[in-house]
Parts: C-alpha cells; structure tokens; sequence
C-alpha cells in the first residue's frame, strides 16, 4: 500500500578507543555519525485540517546484526492524530528534555558527542528512572506551528514501574537565526526517593559562517546533581562541514567515591569533519577526549568498559560512511 | 520488488482499568479496538489458475515500542499454494477453532470483548495446550470458495513438543445475511494426560439495521470444562457504530479453589462506540465489566494482574485511535 | 522512499527424519531449499563512478513465527561503499571460505546439502570460534570485475570476545562454463589454543547438460581436523533440475571419542528435484542420507538430537515450497 513510508539510516565507523586502565581496542562502530536504524511512518490526511498518522523506527546495529533486544520499536513507537490545533501522539516517544538536546553538532553519537554526557552511563544519576531519552506510555501534545514558537506537553503512565511516571514540557522559539528552547521533566522514582528531575536550555544561532549550539542540561536527584554546560560549531569547509565542540559536567552532592560527588567532574572535547558525497551520503572522521576527576568515569564509548577506573581519560578516533535511505 | 505488500494497523488508547484489590491504574495500551501489527505479504499469479503466496505478520506494542520477544511474526507466517482446488498453508496459522471467533463486535481485543474468556490467562483450562489462538507447524488446507461453504482442516506437528500436536477442522456458510460456522480441535497435552479439546459454533446475522454475533465456545480438559457462550451486536449509528456483548463463561470440573471449578464462573459486557474519521482511521471507546465467581479471576487484562483475588470484579474504560496502513 | 528495496524468500517443507536411537519425527520445516528470509538494500550512484549501499537480512522461522532472537539482522548487515576500485564493505558478513561453499547444488540448506558439514554442529571442531560462517565486526574488500577474476579480503575487530578476531581472503576466476575458487581464514580463539584456520576450494564446471560441483573444504583446530571432500551436480530435466551431491568428511586429531578423532568420519549423500512453476516459485523434494563411523554424530538436522548416539545413521525425506518475493 502506498500509504507508508520506509526509511533509514545506514552508518558504521571503524575506531580506536583508548579508556584508561581498560586499555585501546580496535572496533567496527554502528551509528556514529547518526544512530543506525530503519522504520516505517506513515500520514494520512483526514480531510477538514485533520490527519492521522504513526511512526515506529528500530534500531540496527551493523557491527554485529544485532536489533534491540529487548525493545524492537525502542527508538518511537507512535500513533498520532494531527489538526489546526496541533499534534496529540501516544506510544513510546522521547521526552521534552530529550527533544531540547538534539540540535547538537555532532547529533548526540559518536565519540565526540555532548550525547556521552545526557545519556551515557549514570545520566539518570543512578536512578531507577527509565525517562531521561524516552518514556514508555506516554500521551504528548504538540503545539501547532505559531510564527516560530514551539511546544511539548508530555505525560508517562507509571503502570507499577518505578521510574516510568513521568510529566515533562518544552517551550522555544525558532526563527530566522534563532532557535531557543526550554524544557523540565520529573519521574517519580519510588515513595521513599525524591523525584529524578531533568531541566534544560538549548540556544543555537546561525551566523553566516557558521552555527553556534549551546545547552545547559541540568539532572537532579537530590541530593545528586549534574550541571552540564556545552558549546560546540558546526563551520561549512568545502563539500562538507567542520564541527567542534566542549562540555563541561559538574557533579555535585553524592558522596566521595560514587562518581557524582563534587569532585567528580568530566569535560569532553570533539572535533570532526563530515565530507559529504551527496544528500544522503557522507563519509565522516571524528576525534572525541573525555577526561575525568576523581570518581568519575565517563567515556566516549557511552558506558565505560569494565577496566577503566575512575579519573581516567577515555578518547576515540573514528572513520565512517553514513547512507540515508 | 513489487511483489511485496507492506501493511499494518497502529492502534493506541489511554485507559483506566480496575482489578479488585489490585486497585485501578491508568495505562496507556496498544491495540483496543484491532492488535497493532505490521507485515508482509505476496501473491504471485502462477498461471492455469495456480497461485503462490505468502504472509508475514508481527505484533507491536506501541505502549513500549516491543514486538513479541520470543515469537517476532507470531501472529502469522505462513507460505501458500492456491488453486481451484483451494489453498495449502504451511507454517504458523490460527487454528479452525480460532478462526471461527473473529466474526466479533470487539474484534477479540480490548477490555470489552469475548476474546478475555477465548484467549485470556486460563483459556488453555491450564493444561499444556500452545493451540487455544495459533498453532506451530501447521499444514493446512482451506476449501475454495463454494457459494458461500467454507472449510479448513489443519495438522501441527508436536516435534517432541508436549501441547503442541494438534488436529482441526472447521465447516461453515456464509451467504447474504448469514454467516454460521463450526469448529473443533484437539490437542495432545502428553502421554499421561487427557486431549485438550476446543469446539464451537459461530452464529452472525445481518438485520437491516444491527449485526448480531453469536458463539458458543466449548474448551475441556478432563475434568475441567468451560462453556462460552456470548452475544453481542453492531449497531450503525451516526459515521460509526455502538457495539454491545456479553458473554457467560461457565466452568466446571476442576477442584474447589482451582478457578475451574462450578464455583468458578464468570460474566462479562462490554459497550463501545467505534467513530470512523475515514475508512482507514477510527475513534473509539469501550467499556468492559467481567464478574467473577468463587476462584475466577477473568480480568479486562486478559491476564489478571497479581493482586487481584479470585471472585472480585475487573472493569475498564477505554478511549484510543486506530489507524490502519 | 524509492531508494530501498524490500526482498525475501518464503519456503517451508514438510518432511519426516530419522536420526538413529533419536528415532524418527514428522516436521514442518522453514528453509530447505533457501533459507526463509526478509531484508531491506538499496544502492545510491553518487556520480563518478562511485556508489553507496547497504544490506539487511533476517532469518525467518516460517515452522513457528520466529526470527533470529539473538541477531535479528543476523544473515547480514552491512554499509558499502562502491567504485572503479571495487567495493569496502563493514558490518556483520560471510566470511570469504562461506562465500566460497555458496555455488552449491543444494544451496548449502535442507537434508541433502553438504552444508550438514561446512555449517551443521562441529564444524568450528568445538573451538571457540564464531566465524565459520558470518563475522562480526568486519571490514571487507572486493575486488572489482576484472575479466573473470574476483577476490576478497577480510578483517573482523575481536572486540575482547574470544573467537571473533578473524582474517581471511579469497580468489577465484569465473569465465564461461568455469568457476574456481580458493579461499583461506583465520580466527584467535585464545591465549594459550591455535588458531582455528579453515581454507577451502571450489571448482564448478558447466558442461552442456549438467553443472558439476566440487569442494574440497579443510578445517583445522590443532590437534583437530577435518578434510569435507563435495562433488555433486545439477542436471535440468524437465522443467525443472535434478540435484545430487555426495560428500565425505575425513575427520582426525581429535582423542578417541570426541567426534573428532581419526575413527569419526562421517559421508553424505543428497538426491532432489526441483520443479520451478515460476521464475520466483518452485516446489521441490530432497532426500538426504547422513553415515557415522566412530563417535561421528553428523545429521541432516545440522545439530542432532539429544538421542542420536556416535555411528549412528541420519536420514530425511522433504517436500517444500520455495517463493521469492
């Protein structure tokens, strides 16, 4: 039937990662210039303003054939009804904060990505919450497009998870050179625990050379707290573009040793080039550094492999070819 | 290649369910009005009347973005031969029995259908039976179409499977305003232990003005019997149609305290109302009730959740989008 | 989007096997003609003679609705880049000596087909590794057409499992009635144990009213080794094609008992036919006849059942449809 859309994205990389203690370790890497997936969606047009319309999208994993285990659709699973009054959509979808964060240089993968830090290891603080890239259950609404301004209203049945109660919101505004937008959440984490909260600001701007991408993503879980400010560039070169970027993680409130103490802070710092070969394909490099204070371990590789210790310096360079289909 | 049809149904609903004692709990839930789903499927003309076909389809949960886990194209994959003399099926199908339970008002799913007692937790009497919906292994023959007769008869292959052996037919007319079809199957459970055994009688029929549905549903496992019987009705009103059912389960032989005992018998009614905003897409909302007996704990679920006593009541509201690709 | 193709082959048998004290069984069976499968490629011309691609392909169980459980994409998955230069190709793929078995009369699946070997249980003679058919992690090379001549060469990352760090290559000419082909590889499967090495050559010739097919296929574990000598042929009869094959598997190395020792050879002997009722459709039977010597336990199964004892006999009978799609 014509009314659906197949789609994709084939991406992998070949990498050397270096994460302390743990050593470097040659690998073939899916998704590291945009995370490897396929899916379908479709819209149909209801007449009247109305439309109806779903999106589910899958992840691939071309190292190893793999597809999520556990969830197939993990990547959104949606069903949509679409009018003059905006978009009500229920499934599995990312959440406001999520959405606040994508506008990144290097699009929250690969080794050089602000991505290690929002959800590597431990972005949830340790938690059980299950809602800081996407919630299960969840009914969002979406303002229609007013002149620039932008917004999200999402809620998460907890169906007896614990972690899964959600109510989150984003709020921005996109115009010309401009784009700026708010976003809060809190997940319910058990009786006896405080809410996990997650809150951030996005302003990125066009100049003409270039364009700017700043977040300021903080993650509360009293008494944790994570205050990660990112600055980083996308700069045209050639048939391709440039990109750099820098993040700070200041880690505040656990206690000494848990990796979310005061003196476990991290930065990050990606430089890469995507050179592209038409619309749909690029071939890519990039260069990521993470380093580490104290307890902390974050690494390019997301989730720091077993032998890597605490204060250690993870960093990674990457070659790939991604196809969009 | 053309020869492909990629199809599907997005269905999601927000909900609030009631369980006895395990309380209520809002949800959202995927599938209410039809099983949200995605295939493949083919048919190639082979000449001198002579087809070849094929069908694939896979479950989705649109709630949290999962397939089935252990049965990917669960719901059916099936490889054909068609022809004048009628239709050869190979590999995993519903079973006659089952075959014969769609012609619904509530499509078997949702909180307000038949499809609790047919094929919720229990509806295999607790005996090893993996055959109550689909079958494993299968090959089947269907009659072709014979002005109005239809027929199936189906054999799965146990391949050393306890529950998994099975035998099937199904005879039935369908013509003008009547559609009246009878079912049986057998199942092996094991060397020791009796046959389970399912049959049933389909009765629909076309008024000028409503759509009556009818079955009786018959399941034993000696001792354990249960005998299904429901009514139910679809009413056109307005761009959509009211759809009403009951059913009474009746169960028996099974010991006190067992849920299968004569104690143990359970009700329910269900109430919709199914809006059409095109031919493809739906509004709906359904309102289930069952009422349990003695040990029953036939639930609105489909499987009771584990709070919830023998004997109490289960009720859910429901209002969803269906949307067909 | 135009830019993907959506492929697959739809093939179940019905068939009765006998594997010894394992005693005989009827089965529905998914595959036996060529693997039952779906998959999603696409291939982008980016001008100059340069090309982008990728490759999916996942196991379908038609017997019982599932998939790969633990590789969805498992038959492969792979992004490419193309050009006068030949092709590099990454992901999950054949490894050069599998690519070197594939022009087999059997299609190397079913109850005849010398795969029983080359793929069924033992073939990587108990060692660790993984790569007998597919790896993980690789990076390929292929050369471009050149007159007949083709080659690949192959790296697979070990990303710290054991058994996956692999290298291999093959080069073959293929030119009117002659295909020949050689091909070599080579795993880590530990610290302190040999490589598991596995070389291989092919030599199929088509005469005017036949097709002779020939392997010679050694497998190496020291102190364990197999040498699997294949001839067989297809002859067109009809409208469709007679196949036999014959295969010999000279086992050594191995203690007494293991199934690898000299004692433990095994032959096999296929014979089928093949009636294609389309270019896309076909219905066809195999009969296959595995003999044990020693504590061989080969099957037409690939794995044998927990009954069948060392020396004993495997044999099968199938009849199956196969429908590409």
């Amino acid at each position: 039937q014509s009314s659906v859309t197949l789609f994709g994205i084939a991406d992998a990389a070949v990498r050397q990662v270096k994460n302390g203690s743990a050593g470097s370790q040659k690998q073939l890497a899916s998704g590291s210039n945009a995370t490897s997936r396929w899916g379908l969606r479709g819209v149909e047009d209801l007449g009247g303003g109305m439309k109806a319309g779903f999106h589910l999208e899958s992840q691939i994993n071309f190292d190893n054939g793999t597809a999520d285990a556990n969830k197939f659709w993990g990547r959104r699973a949606t069903v949509s009804l679409m009018g003059n009054f905006g978009e009500v959509r229920m499934g599995r979808d990312y959440t406001p904060t999520a959405y606040n964060t994508f506008a990144d240089e290097f699009g929250i993968v690969g080794v050089g990505s602000r991505g290690i830090f929002s959800y590597g290891a431990g972005s949830n603080l340790g938690s059980p919450a299950t809602t800081v890239l996407r919630a299960d259950n969840t009914v969002g609404y979406f303002l229609p497009n007013m002149g620039g301004l932008y917004g999200h209203l999402q809620m998460a049945a907890g169906e007896g998870v614990n972690g899964n109660k959600y109510v989150g919101g984003r709020l921005g505004y996109e115009a010309g050179p401009i784009n700026i937008g708010f976003a809060y959440g809190k997940t319910e984490t058990g009786a006896t625990t405080p809410d996990f909260k997650n809150y951030n600001i996005q302003f990125n701007y066009k100049f003409g050379f270039a364009t700017l991408h700043t977040l300021y993503d903080v993650k509360e879980w009293s008494p944790r707290k994570t205050k990660d400010l990112s600055i980083g560039a996308t700069v045209p070169v050639g048939p391709g573009a440039l990109k750099v970027g820098y993040t700070r993680a200041d880690r505040s409130g656990g206690t000494a040793g848990s990796g979310f103490s005061d003196a476990d802070d991290s930065t990050r710092l990606g430089i890469g080039y995507v050179y592209d070969l038409s619309k749909r394909t690029a071939m890519y490099t990039t260069y990521g550094q993470v380093s580490n204070k104290g307890a902390a371990r974050s690494s390019v590789l997301y989730t720091p492999p077993a032998g890597m210790l605490g204060g250690e310096k993870s960093s990674g360079l990457e070659f790939g070819v991604r196809h969009t289909f």
